[in-house]
């Protein structure tokens, strides 16, 4: 089981903190926005005498409710066809047991959401990364790069949309480019779409259940955790027209018994949240983009991509080993008393040797804060020991 | 991946109920007792603005408070030897996947907790069965037996203690034993633990984490889900003084992130909960027992076992096929417009064959209910057209 990178720096930030540092997180997607006022609204009218199990599937009226959340974006699902998990993570290990056996593999498009190699480890799933380049902004590789990736133990292609940790977004035409692979090799096609709502293209956000003939093969994982900024709630989707995949999915609930009770209620009311918080939180969300993107620009050596949705970029710095860089950011760096903690590159790629000089940053701090890092992180470049100038061209 | 024979007869009920006909459900462990006060003090003091991501092991006060019960029990803790899961479903595949690697096999005496499969399924590992007897009072089976079981693959043994679905405790003595094989051929001995509160026979309950010279070798799973009426909340723990095997848990914890927030806010308010709440809680439940075993002992042609702890009995019934006569009275029996739901007894057992003519019956109901139920189960046997009376001796 590999370690998860994001985490494993944990120990050295509360040793920084022990030591009076103050820490920019940028290295984990906490939003600090809100949790919405309909969650805790819901929670006070329920107050349940006794905390129940739900249905393995989730609550009646929680299912419902995100029902029609997804027919109001074009999604229409019978009821069947969603159940509720224990977050994201729950919806991605569910959809990995449900479409492939154990020793069987799943292309997954490099660099990816590190914890998709930790659920492909539990329940003994082979991941194939396909690598994606920063040079290219992260665009997915053509039919023929996938073609090659492709074998005998191939059952799906897991995607990210809008991609964490790149920010890429895959539009319509890149899905239906998608599509003919995955009919033409009979796959699945398991999107992770937690991020729907961060788009910052202006232009619709596709979904994998919308694919016209893709009925049998699209499964669609989601999550409340970004959405409603409700990480800790620990509630999430999984959803596909194919009724035989969502029947092993359900078994796969029902040994685990029922997700969060108490989120559950707190969800549904988040549900009836109304447009102007998303609409606010997405704006915000752009400007601390555009802040990110002007002041990484402003430094010698650093490759930023472009970033169409989510609230991650994954950029490219002129240092030697970003592992080595990030813990050396916490152990031995302070400016004014304060550091930047970030996620390492290597850790979102499976292809060894990949992401040495990368790392991810979550820009899910207030401007002001960002502004800070960006400070920290400029005079950290300086004075790392490890930093590498590229070779002009 | 197998169905939960408990869950699948879910539809069958929610048609009943849509005849308009009461269930008693004595099929799941869902107890009748009030959530404690404590834990939602604890949240409404909390409130958190943010509903963020806890630490992947569990908030660190709900971790301190846990060590600090445990100690209260003569189980002394160090910080690392515990690690909050999402519930004790997520304990025990945590422990499985820790203690095994996929195609290893766990020792299980059966009857055991259906789920059990799902989680070994889950993680590609193999559900070895040690048949125990209802004639015997399910005793664990005694060291040669384990011997014939154990191969190059065997790498635990799995109990619950108190037994879900046979209420059976197993003893110091009986815990002595098993330490005995598992030390022979250096195996891990995980145990289940989240009946601990419900043992009836004034004698202490001894945990696994207790005994000397199995540091290295005891996994404990345990959950607030019974203890405290909470099993919406969906917290539980797992603990061992083998600090490598801890390690490998906490990664399969980082890889889905964190257990659910806001009900660890609120058990760790429920910690606080004074001991006359178990104290009503088990003389409640000890009554209970004693009507169910009065009122199956009048039938004819029933075997109910010596049941020491938990909230369950394994009942041997005149029946031919007890998802048949499961099913049956849900679909087509009603007393005065009340059924019955049990689990039938062959989802507890691995071994093709077993439990035919056995339920578990989950005494969760107040004893005004359970007359009431076992009128019914009384009437239901008498009319069951495959109903089949032992041969006398």
């Amino acid at each position: 089981m590999p370690s998860s990178p994001i985490r494993r720096l944990v120990p050295f930030a509360e040793q920084a903190k022990a030591r009076g540092i103050q820490i920019f997180h940028l290295n984990i997607g906490q939003p600090d926005v809100e949790s919405p006022a309909e969650f805790w609204a819901a929670i006070d009218r329920a107050r349940p005498k006794v905390l129940e199990y739900s249905h393995s599937a989730g609550t009646q009226g929680l299912r419902d409710r995100v029902r029609r959340y997804y027919a109001s974006i074009g999604i229409e699902l019978e009821p069947h066809e969603l159940i509720v998990t224990t977050a994201g993570s729950e919806a991605v290990l569910f959809a990995m047991m449900s479409c492939l056996n154990p020793g069987e593999q799943v292309l997954v498009p490099e660099p990816f959401y590190a914890n998709y190699l930790g659920f492909a480890t539990a329940c003994g799933v082979e991941v194939v990364p396909l690598t994606t380049r920063i040079e290219d902004d992260f665009a997915l590789p053509d039919a023929a790069d996938f073609a090659a990736k492709i074998g005998l133990r191939t059952k799906a292609i897991l995607i990210c949309n809008p991609s964490n940790p790149t920010g890429t977004i895959f539009d319509k035409g890149q899905l239906e480019e998608l599509r003919e692979i995955v009919l033409r090799h009979d796959l699945f096609l398991i999107s992770d779409e937690v991020y729907r709502e961060f788009n910052y293209t202006g232009s619709e956000m596709p979904s994998v259940l919308q694919l016209p003939g893709l009925e049998q093969h699209a499964v669609m994982c989601d999550s409340v955790s970004k959405r409603f900024s409700l990480c800790g709630a620990r509630i999430g989707f999984l959803a596909s027209h194919n009724g035989d995949l969502m029947q092993a999915a359900v078994k796969f609930a029902q040994a685990r018994l029922a997700p969060p009770m108490l989120e559950q209620i707190g969800v549904e009311g988040a549900m009836e949240t109304p447009p102007a918080y998303f609409e606010a939180m997405r704006d915000e969300y752009r400007a601390r983009r555009d802040l990110l993107v002007e002041l990484l620009g402003q430094m010698e050596g650093v490759t930023c991509p472009k970033i169409d949705g989510a609230f991650y970029a994954m950029v490219r710095l002129p240092i030697d080993d970003a592992d080595r860089f990030c813990q050396w950011l916490l152990e031995c760096f302070e400016h004014n008393g304060k550091t930047v903690m970030m996620a390492p590159g290597t850790g979102f790629y499976a292809t060894q040797g990949r992401g040495l000089d990368e790392v991810r940053i979550a820009y899910v701090l207030n401007r002001q804060a960002i502004g800070e890092a960006m400070e920290c992180l400029a005079h950290a470049l300086a004075v790392y020991p490890g930093r590498v100038l590229p070779v002009p061209a």
